[in-house]
């Protein structure tokens, strides 16, 4: 193949906003390796492991993406990844799904052998065509012959196609397949240069808006209602959406309850508790606190004891408010779906209210009970956690995890890893200060890789997103499975100063020792534990991290003080503790709440 | 789900003949952990890294399919794994592949939500219905509800009907689906012991014979050609087969050609060089060496030059043997497929042609030119490499190659990573000595990830391995890309005493220097070579391996001696090379042979 036919794609990429490439090094990759590091605009980053790789190229999509909301930036810049032909491309099957359900953009760039050798033992082939099924927006294969001008369209047609599929909402993973011929290297007096005058096409996609002759009936259904409950999904942070939110909780006495994954925290008085004063309370659901108009937005939501609760006592309506049409019904409770972003959505709702009700307002008196119900929940959830006597309890995770998330800097990202990180983290969400000039609290944004709740890639993924944001910490939290699961994540050139990792070592999957039912079983440990004498301390050696542990409350507060210096090196803080005491903590934690 | 449905299923297996379950822990896994944790025949291993945990299997499954064709077990002992929902099967992906295109049975068994909580943002939920498209042989689907009696019946005929494929030639894997509502765990009084008289029923395959009515046509056109070549694709050992070749090859002088990874390099004489001596010799080919016949079986191909070669001028007629019916054309030369086992076809003929030509050999005379021109080739290529004075070379990875090599134990199974280890070995097979009962070469068995050549899932395909035949040294030679990469395959609660590790770590992928092409590309190193500094003395402290390094040629002689020792731990001897020396070497030896 001509540099040039390549060379012309590699521009249209570049035009439409793809400034960085995670490139995994093999034979036939090379053409696409040459292609785009010799373009100017784009940035090629090299990671062996392609499992790795994906995940590091989807947490720095993650970033640009959750930018691109905030600060719109127009167009969302893209992400790709390369890799040889071959089971290459199947490591990155798990960073694909992940991006998918998490809707985070993503183009994938295989190369492969000509259609005639595939299935003919010839090395590194296996079936590239469509290879990951469900968990990509759309396949494209790209033509093994570009002589003809048509195919050279074709080719570039295709490659456009593919960039604005994985960057509309629902924005995804995209893949293409490239079937390469050789020779793979230039010959004598070709370059990759961009010979056509190629041209990235627009593509403007519609706003979207309640048409008005149905607005006015949402409105009413909305004010008759007495209890309404706005709860996220996860979310990247949107400061308009949380302003809106703000607003509607502050005039209105809306309750406005979010997981960390969420990003509602910034929100006062938002409910971020749940998790711990859910558990117990079914009567109090029935009676008080179950909502008649439920309205949602957002992916996933992580607290299961609200989603036990409201599946089984489901709102009389729920809205979920999303740009997309495939929607998930969490709840099993889902009446409307009413396609708008949720911004644009609580904007509205907000303004139009603000003029509506004026006059109702101070009839029915500002004290609304529905609100303050939740609030008196959340305030003496608030109240146990912070008079819980850590102190008079054996050290545990639960503590450490406490002492952690005071100390994380409210200007860093915050990645929490699956499995018990980001429940505990959600038991003890951050305390904020108010911001004057957005009348929101200053917390930092959370991520987590909630799209399919995997233990894997959660190194990478931290490790992408400081690499996309050099400008504030990033910061991981983590558990020693997911941890020593991914410890490719970490085998690259280069450790990005900005990325701190706080490893909570149990030496084993302690979460079968939280939840109810393994415990009790045969072959707990070796079936469910699967304990193992593992410390970071040689792979940080090995990946250029520095390294210190702490297996106490003392020598973790001294640590945790210097960890988040911006001097600080890139480095990893081990934290110790034993899985049964864990166990005790956790569910004396819960159980005394629910005993009050 | 009753926990008898469940043991109903894992008794058929058991009786099926499944032995062993590699299992890496979850939560919705857990009723097929209990399950098959509880039956008395049945061995779990945990393993936490899914990528790993396949792969492990893949190297059991391996061994178990070597010795059952050694030694005709019936029924074939199968490998299953067993993981949770989520992304946690989507790593399997890379083993499932490999196992399919190097044709390796494999049960993969997956733990799934119930239909209607998929794609609803529930928590490790992805599309797991056929998710490994055509790399498996089927996937089958488990009812979510067993209380009607059809639906066992419905769940065991599934259950059987994907040991029979798995089984059937060719083998490979089959992916089953479990989808489980909660709870996971066994109520009171209930236990995981099968409640029917299941009885697995019995698969009787055929024995493929070639029709008496074409066996004729079929021996009069192999007694025409004068220029018969066998060469065999990759292949388990089997005596019989290679005692049949050496015996056409004794007794007809039948040139044997094969690469390590077809295993027949325990036949004396046969061609074992040919990656040197076919290099620069396409003159000859076309004169002597091309084949009027060329009689194939197996798999992949491994040796490029052999390939180059053979698709640059074809032989007239090239008969493929195999037992299945969809065969790759490797040299894009095939005139006929011909359904049989190659051990059948070859003792078949070569009884025919002992009777049918006892008389007409005299007057033809023994001498064959054709056999003799290959060995001469041989010949020449032997004494070339043990003439080679590596002395008078810089230090280097063929050098230790040729030591290592030597001192690979002849009981010892020979594990070969790709990329550059495997082409290594093919470049210095080994010597081997008569063994006077068999007529053949005690050798070492040779296992190469061929079916993909990935260099992932080496480690865990040895591991696996050594854990299947714990009664004889499991060697893996590996390259450091390859074995960092897959150092998540040394997880394992216990590394197996019988495993060694050779690691020729030259801190970079060090092929895209051999080979032409690469370094004369801008960004070479970053882009290809992505040199680094790790070494597995951590990784070995941190997995239980024992440790110790070479950095010349006497240290290595002098280590070698001791590592293939049996009282010896497991353990890892890592060489360091230097890539530059490295080229430089591997070029002198390949061009001194070419210039002589």
């Amino acid at each position: 193949m001509k540099p040039s036919y390549l060379a012309n794609l590699v521009a249209l990429c570049a035009q439409s906003g793809l400034k960085n490439l995670v490139l995994s090094p093999g034979s036939r990759v090379a053409p696409l390796a040459l292609a785009f590091d010799a373009h100017p605009q784009i940035q090629t980053h090299s990671v062996v492991d392609e499992r790795a790789a994906a995940f590091i190229a989807l947490g720095m999509s993650q970033q640009f993406l959750s930018q691109a909301r905030k600060i719109l930036t127009n167009p969302l810049p893209l992400v790709g990844i390369a890799c040889t032909s071959g089971s290459a491309l199947y490591n990155y099957a798990p960073a694909v799904a992940e991006a998918f359900f998490q809707q985070v953009p993503l183009l994938i760039l295989s190369a492969d052998r000509p259609p005639e050798w595939i299935n003919q033992w010839d090395g590194q082939t296996i079936f590239q065509a469509e290879i990951y099924g469900k968990h990509v927006k759309g396949s494209f294969q790209m033509p093994v012959d570009m002589a003809h001008p048509d195919a050279q369209w074709h080719a570039q047609r295709m490659m456009q196609e593919a960039i604005e599929l994985a960057r509309l909402a629902p924005c995804g993973p995209v893949h293409i397949n490239f079937p390469f011929r050789e020779p793979f290297y230039p010959e004598t007096g070709e370059t990759w240069v961009a010979d056509g005058n190629t041209q990235a096409r627009e593509f403007w996609p519609a706003r979207m808006e309640v048409p008005k002759s149905q607005w006015g009936t949402l409105l009413d259904t909305f004010l008759a209602q007495e209890k309404i409950l706005i709860i996220g999904g996860q979310h990247t942070y949107s400061p308009n959406l949380c302003k809106s939110l703000n607003l509607l909780r502050h005039d209105f006495k809306i309750p406005i309850l979010g997981d960390l994954i969420s990003n509602l925290h910034s929100i006062p008085e938002s409910i971020q508790h749940h998790d711990l004063f859910l558990r117990p309370n079914l009567g109090d659901w029935e009676g008080a606190l179950r909502p008649d108009l439920l309205i949602t937005f957002g992916l996933s939501v992580l607290s299961k004891p609200l989603k036990k609760i409201l599946r089984r006592y489901p709102p009389q309506q729920h809205w979920h408010i999303s740009p997309d049409t495939q929607v998930a019904d969490t709840f099993q409770s889902l009446t409307r779906i009413i396609q708008c972003k949720p911004e644009d959505f609580f904007e509205r709702i907000y303004g139009d209210l603000d003029f509506h009700t004026m006059l109702e307002r101070d009839e029915e008196g500002e004290e609304r009970p529905y609100y303050v119900q939740w609030q008196e929940k959340e305030e003496q959830a608030k109240q146990y956690r912070y008079h819980f006597n850590f102190e008079a309890q054996a050290w545990s995770e639960l503590e450490a995890f406490s002492l952690v998330m005071e100390a994380v800097p409210k200007h860093a990202q915050c990645h929490l890893a699956n499995s018990m990180p980001v429940r505990y983290a959600n038991l003890m969400p951050w305390e904020g200060y108010l911001e004057e000039a957005t009348g929101l609290l200053a917390q930092p944004e959370v991520f987590a890789n909630r799209g399919t709740s995997g233990i894997d890639g959660a190194n990478s993924t931290a490790l992408g997103a400081a690499l996309a944001r050099p400008d504030i910490p990033c910061v991981l939290l983590t558990g020693d499975l997911a941890f020593f699961y991914d410890r490719n994540g970490l085998w690259v050139p280069q450790i990005p100063p900005n990325l701190r990792i706080i490893l909570f070592n149990n030496q084993g999957g302690n979460i079968f020792r939280l939840i109810p039912g393994p415990r009790e079983q045969p072959g707990f440990e070796r079936l469910f534990e699967t304990p193992h004498q593992l410390k970071a301390k040689n792979t940080c050696q090995d990946m250029g991290l520095s390294y210190v542990f702490a297996q106490n409350r003392v020598d973790l507060v001294r640590y945790l003080e210097e960890f988040f210096q911006e001097a600080h090196p890139p480095g990893l803080l081990e934290i110790f503790t034993d899985r049964e005491q864990n166990a005790e903590v956790y569910h004396t934690y819960l159980q005394g709440f629910s005993l009050k």
